[in-house]
């Protein structure tokens, strides 16, 4: 069966273990809820772009969403991101759709507010 | 009127304005619902931690809360803030707790699969 458009959710990537495993669990609400998702790191770090879509392709799939999981938009995502999207759209013939970094989403600000009342809560203040 | 707590919330920093925007937008939701909260940035970007605590020190306040606006702890959460903070105890003789970063509180990994969601009902999938 063929994958007609996947996403991707995008993370920096590092040498650190811990580091990818808080971006794990960041993403593990979106794998259990969104059927054709995966986790990709930039760099430093396995499962690649390259990986997940030479994998998506051999499956069929030609559309790719990719959602950085970035809170915001520096030298990566303007400038190192879009180079390697183009690089692997003339690779694999795909098509990549860059998607804002989360953080330029509302409900982010919400649930950074979120967090905020907890940490209240929990001092007592 | 002297404030016994502050929250701080605290961004990498960047000398492109875009960068802060998108953070200042990301703190709006906290800063209008917490009375006594305010946006620092580690480097590159005013105001500093130094600037944020000098001013709420001459206001009394002797207790700060720092929320990293990370999703990950990595070398500038693990070492570089530790140390400002160490440093910014003994000169200004105030109390800093720092809380983990934002990204490891489940209510952000729930907030990304909304926004992935959204994605994907914005793109007709």
């Amino acid at each position: 069966m063929t994958t007609s458009h996947q996403i991707i959710l995008l993370a920096h990537g590092s040498s650190d273990p811990r580091w990818c495993e808080t971006f794990e669990q960041l993403a593990a609400p979106t794998l259990s809820s969104v059927q054709h998702s995966a986790i990709a790191y930039m760099e430093l770090a396995e499962p690649s772009l390259d990986t997940i879509i030479s994998a998506g392709k051999a499956n069929g799939t030609l559309n790719y969403t990719i959602v950085p999981l970035f809170l915001a938009a520096g030298r990566h995502l303007r400038k190192d991101v879009p180079a390697m999207i183009e690089q692997l759209e003339s690779e694999h013939g795909v098509h990549i759709k860059l998607a804002d970094p989360i953080g330029k989403n509302p409900q982010l600000g919400d649930a950074i507010r979120d967090v905020v009342l907890q940490e209240l809560a929990d001092t007592g203040s």
